[in-house]
Order: structure tokens, then C-alpha cells, then sequence
């Protein structure tokens, strides 16, 4: 039996403990979530104020040298690159996930049409994150140049399906559904014993756990700062390319920023050499400062730490689940091998959508994926074993009592 | 001889002289460059704390529905859609320019193709705003299908560039260095009739000249939000696509927001029907919520007047220089021609650069855009016509004096 005084005495034995004060949670709340939406740091409403007031208001044009904006890409590409493997001046905040993973998709694609024009597959996983899908399926159809998606329903087709065919293999580091781990260097070396390239979306791995693009020897990632990195709703996103194939092709999203010389106004486009070439057009300067404000935090600790303290949190989720819930069908979808396993753990049961908005009208914030997971988060920074047990009990709770059968929860009008 | 008194005097009449208290405008500045980043709107601090500390802090992923980022793009496409002659639900605010001209350009490229795939030219202006021509040349690059750019040197130049081999006419409504404004309706009825059609930038028109897409039978616009719209630094940009071509193609920047059942988590896209499916990946709501701030303050009065203003306030600016600065070697750029004018004002000067640089010092903010060009951004919404007056009297002192001779003018690191 682990009890509530073994969860308190782990959080009294935590040595991150003392990074919750660095964000600002609101009472009654244990939050859940932090892998869709990461919690608000303190240090991002001062930081708010002095960007609006200070760098807009008083600054105006100014500030594009004053305040730094003209270097924040690359200001915070260099906080981030550490967290994920990655040297200095190799990563770019900047766009979208979506956008990132369509500029790096066009630049894998073109250097294989240079290799090998046969190559035609993009291979990817069925449950992989729906816009990472979309965009390569937009990418296809744009192209009409014979470009198909090959997906897999598991990891272990993965090897299957990559082949003397396969120009890309598109994967998110760490599934978005099931939490599932993937091997980052393994696939990256068989993807290129068959001659393919390699994506990684970070978008739930970057903060999260442990990320090394350049020991695995990866070729492409992108990845988002909201989640794990806590930079705000809709923060931008990251790129980052192997020094060895950066340079080789342009990236179709050629704007202004990433020109080789942005301020002489020519009419024609030079890349920049260098991550630079993967900007493009003027970036939304208050979202993004506040991004500083989540990375600085993780210079406080470091990924071994946080990963420790994540599965340890995710253990204790799984097992206090099991000695609570037993007797109601829930089903872990999340892999219990460490090795394999995110920093979130998804439980599938039958009406897992009523399931989540009645923990959600308890304060307890997870979130639900279709089809019948329901997910959490786990945030080392800020979650504690002792928000494990209440949210654990108050699931209990809810699922004894049958309070997720009343009508209200099962209405579906959110969005997350 | 026009006096300080008479500027006054204007002032005094000046129906719009009450919504400067909008604006949050540091001391002894004059700000001539709302034309590159828009003045901040008083609104906009509070509005950002509340972002950051409430909805942000403590809604955290609630606010996705309870704060209503969700709606955002067509909320403030809505509020903005009145500003450029388009109609309820045909425009959303998302993404930036460059990014936006990229959908909409492949859009009308993949329309053509079906109409008649040997239009291949995409016609533009050699002085459109780089980026617009970047972007083009980036997909043209990608595509490898034979696009190319016909690039004219003058607006006159373009009833000769449009002909049956254009497949697109690519504008900037306002052209960012001379402030020549086009002819929306004659340019559109001139594509229509060789079979083109037409992409227009309304970077440098979006609130500050009068627009009517629908009037002008116009294809596709594109416009940023942080200039005359007053969104903040980099705020998100919008799109607008004529109703008859929209559901027609898909725009290749697929991602899940603009999928017709976003939260499905479908593996396959499908474009929602209407404006929606110009969205793509997720937006940066801090920067997002701002704009509203901005577009809020154009509800209390109309473009009519606005223009009015503006054509008052650039008619004085250039009669001002010549009074003040007949001596020196400016050169007017922009057309005296009301029909054809902006509502900026360009001056040549052989060391242009240098003598913003020491406007800049003495407070009075414009910019210098290659070659030799000074550019001179007037914003009814909070520039006076004592401003002027100030502007004119303070670039007459530094051209007497001679000061921008001074070495430290000369030094060209700016960045705006």
C-alpha cells in the first residue's frame, strides 16, 4: 500500500521542489495539463509588462535594437539548444510547429530528390500528432509529384516500413496519445542504414525528458515551447537542422529574416548561411519574450534531474491508479518500460471524455484524446507526489460514485 | 508662408485630435514610423496582463474555450474585415504576412493550373516589399514547374507586364518605399481581363488608407497587423480570400486548425469550408489578444475620416519640407497625387541614412529604407499636425546645422 504520508515524505525528499515557486499555479488546482499547455512562470507577467510598457510602448521601432527583438530567435535557440542536444547557434525559435515541420519536410525532400529520385515514401506512425499529417498530406498534394505517407498503427512496424523507397521518416519523439517513447538513435540508424532521412517533432519530448539530437546522429527536428518549456499559449515553435544539411538546399518559407542580408532590401533571396535560413517573416515579439521566461527555469536544474523526478511521478501515477481504481475499466496505453515511456500517462476507459470533465469541474486537470484516452501530465518543475495522490483519490472518487454518468460532462464542447 | 499657428489652428479643428489619448506615446517623441510598428494602444497593458495573469495563469488550458482563444482569428478577422471593404467571416488574423502570401500564392497558382497551366508568370513590382518576392521566389524554387517572376520597374510598366502567359498579379497596395498608392479596382479588372489574378498586400493600406476588396473584385489579400493596425511588435497577420475561390483548392499549410473538425484528431485532412481553412498551426494568443486592442479604437471612427486626416497631414509635410528645406537636396519620392498616395511621405537625400540617424537622436522617429530613401509614416489615429510642424522644423535644424556629417550618424547598425 503506498499512502498519502509516503507521498508527502517524497515531496519533503524532493530536491526540485523549491521550482514550483517559480510559477504562478492558482488554488484549488492540480494541474495535469502542462504537456498541452504549460503552467505561467512568475517571472512572465513582469516580463509582459516590460515588453508592452517599456519595449512598445516607450521603445517603439527602437527596440528592434534596443530590447534585442532582432536577436530573439536565436537568443532563445541557444537557452533551448542544451535541453535538447543540440550546440550553440543550431536552433531558432520561430512560426509554428506546423510551419517548422513543413520547411524542414520541403528541405529533407529536396536533398533526396538530389540522392535519389525514387525515394517517395514519408513514413510516420497513424496516431501521430493529426497536424504533422496534415501538413505533410498538404505538402503531398501541393506537390503532385508522386509523394505518398506510409503509416504505421505501432513502433514495431516502424522497421518494416522503412525501406529503399522511403525519402523521410516523420516521428514524434514522444506519442502525443500514448505517451510511447520512441528510440531516437536506434530509428535514426536504421532510417539511415536504408538511406532515409529523419524528422523528430520534440513537441512533447523537448523539457520533458532527456533529448540528444547530435548523439543520436538525427537530421531534423522541430518542436513547440508551450508544453513542457512553459513559454505561454501558442508560443512559438523551434527548428533545428544537422549542421551537415543545413546549408545544402533553401527552405521554401524564404522571408525576409532568413536572408543572408536582411537589412539591404534586395529584390532577390539569398538564404543566410547557417539556422538563420530557416526564419522567415517578423515574429510575434511579446509571445516570444515571455518564452524566456519558461527557459530560464530549466537553468536552474537539468534534464537528468527532471527525468528522474518524472518517473518517479509516473510510476507513482500508474501504481496509485491501480491500488485505487482496480475495480473500474481502466486500461494503461502508456508503456510501463521506463525506456519507453513520456512524461505523460494516458488511461483508456470506455467513457473517458465524461470521465475527464468531471475531474476537470474538481479541479483536476488532465485532458482526453479521442479515441477514450484520457491523458496527464506530468511537469517535474512543478508537480508534486502529493498532487498525484489528490488527483488520483478525486478520480477515485468520481469513478465510485458514478458522477461522470451525469448528462453535463458528457456534452463535448471543449477544446484543448 | 504656412505658420506653427495654422498647424495649431489644425489641431484645434481636428476631429480626430481626441483619439491620441488612445495611444500610450512617450515624452518628446515624435513618431513618424506607425507606417513599420504602430504606436501602442493604452488598452494594450492591461489587456496583456489579464492574458498573461488570468487567462494564461489561471485558466491555463481552460481558456482555450473560456477566454475564447479559440475564436481569436475570426473574432479579429471580423473587426477587421470592416477596414478593408470585406464581409462577417471572410477574413482571419493568423501567422505572418510572409506565411499568408505563401497560402493565398499557391492557392491562385493551383486555380490557374487547372484554368490554364501554361500561365506561369507570377508579374510584381522590383520595389515590392522584398519579403512578398522572397516568398514567391522560394515556391517558384520549390516547385520546379517553371514559375518564374516578371518584375516591373514602375507601376506604369504594368499594363505591358500582365498577359496571357501571368497566372498571377502580385501587389503591395502601398509600396513600402515611395508610398505610391495603386489602383486596386483598374489593376484587378486589367488581370481579370488577361485571365490573372491578383494577390494584394495591404501591409502599408490596412487602416490607413481606405480599401474595398469586394468593390475592387479583388482575389486575395494578405496584410500585417503591427503597422497602422496598432497590434504590437510582430502581432499575427491576416488573409482574406474572394468567396468564390476559396473552397476551390486546398492552401498546402494544412494544419489542424484549419481542418473542418479540428478536434476529431482525424489522420487525414480535410480543409474546413470558408476562410477557416487558411489557418494552420497554433497562434500566439499573447501577441493575438493585442491585436484586438489595436483594431478596437478604428470602431470609433471610419476610414473616411481617417483618410481625410492623413491626406491633410502629408499635404502639410511635404509643403512644410519645401518651405523649410529648399536649400538641401530632397528629392520627393511619393506622388502628389492624392489617388495615388499612401499615408507615408518618402524624401530622397544623398546620405538619407545618416540624417535619420540624427532625427532619430533628436527625437523625432521616421525611417530610412535603401536607397537613400527617408520615410515618413503618418498615422491620423495620433499624429498632430503640430507633429508635423515639429518633424519639419526639427529636419530643417539638422540640415542647416550639418550635424548628421557627425561620424556616429554614418554608422549603419540599425535594424528596424
Amino acid at each position: 500500500m503506498t499512502t498519502k504520508a509516503h507521498c508527502l515524505a517524497l515531496d519533503a525528499q524532493d530536491p526540485l521542489a523549491h521550482l514550483r515557486a517559480d510559477f504562478a499555479l492558482p488554488e484549488g488546482v492540480i494541474y495535469l495539463d502542462g504537456n498541452s499547455l504549460g503552467a505561467r512562470p512568475v517571472a512572465a507577467l513582469e516580463r509582459a509588462r516590460e515588453v508592452v510598457d517599456l519595449e512598445w510602448g516607450d521603445g517603439l521601432i527602437r527596440s528592434w535594437n534596443s530590447a534585442g527583438w532582432r536577436a530573439l530567435p536565436e537568443r532563445l535557440g541557444n537557452k533551448l539548444a542544451r535541453l535538447i542536444g543540440a550546440d550553440e547557434d543550431e536552433v531558432v525559435v520561430t512560426d509554428t510547429t506546423s510551419i517548422n515541420l513543413f520547411k524542414v519536410l520541403v528541405a529533407a525532400l529536396r536533398i533526396q530528390a538530389q540522392r535519389d529520385p525514387a525515394r517517395k515514401v514519408i513514413v510516420s506512425e497513424a496516431s501521430n500528432f493529426p497536424t504533422d499529417l496534415y501538413m505533410a498530406e498538404g505538402l503531398a498534394n501541393m506537390l503532385q509529384q508522386g509523394y505518398s505517407l506510409r503509416l504505421v498503427q505501432s513502433p514495431e512496424e516502424l522497421p518494416e516500413a522503412i525501406g529503399t523507397d522511403t525519402a523521410v521518416v516523420m516521428i514524434t519523439h514522444v506519442n502525443y496519445k500514448t505517451g510511447y517513447l520512441h528510440d531516437m538513435a536506434g530509428l535514426t540508424a536504421l532510417a539511415h542504414e536504408c538511406g532515409a532521412l529523419t524528422i523528430w517533432d520534440l513537441a512533447h519530448s523537448a523539457g520533458a525528458v532527456p533529448v540528444d539530437l547530435k548523439a543520436a546522429n538525427a537530421d531534423y527536428a522541430i518542436g513547440c515551447t508551450y508544453k513542457y518549456l512553459n513559454g505561454g499559449p501558442g508560443s512559438p515553435a523551434f527548428v533545428w537542422v544537422s549542421p551537415d544539411l543545413r546549408d545544402q538546399v533553401w527552405q521554401p518559407l524564404s522571408g525576409w529574416w532568413g536572408h543572408a542580408r536582411q537589412f539591404d532590401m534586395e529584390s532577390h533571396y539569398e538564404p543566410a548561411p547557417g539556422i538563420g535560413r530557416y526564419l522567415c517573416g517578423t515574429q510575434p515579439i511579446t509571445s516570444m519574450a515571455l518564452v524566456e521566461c519558461g527557459l530560464d527555469i530549466f537553468a536552474k536544474t537539468d534534464m537528468q534531474a527532471l527525468r528522474r523526478k518524472s518517473l518517479a511521478l509516473t510510476d507513482l501515477f500508474i501504481e496509485l491508479v491501480r491500488q485505487r481504481c482496480a475495480t473500474h475499466p481502466l486500461t494503461l496505453v502508456t508503456p510501463l518500460e521506463h525506456a519507453r515511456r513520456g512524461s505523460h500517462v494516458s488511461f483508456e476507459h470506455p467513457e473517458g471524455y465524461a470521465v475527464i470533465q468531471a475531474l476537470i469541474e474538481r479541479g483536476v486537470i488532465g485532458d482526453y484524446r479521442e479515441p477514450r484516452i484520457m491523458r496527464f501530465g506530468f511537469t517535474p518543475l512543478y508537480t508534486s507526489f502529493s498532487d498525484v495522490w489528490q488527483a488520483v483519490e478525486t478520480l477515485g472518487e468520481i469513478l465510485d460514485s458514478g458522477t461522470w454518468q451525469q448528462e453535463r460532462f458528457r456534452v463535448r464542447n471543449r477544446v484543448t
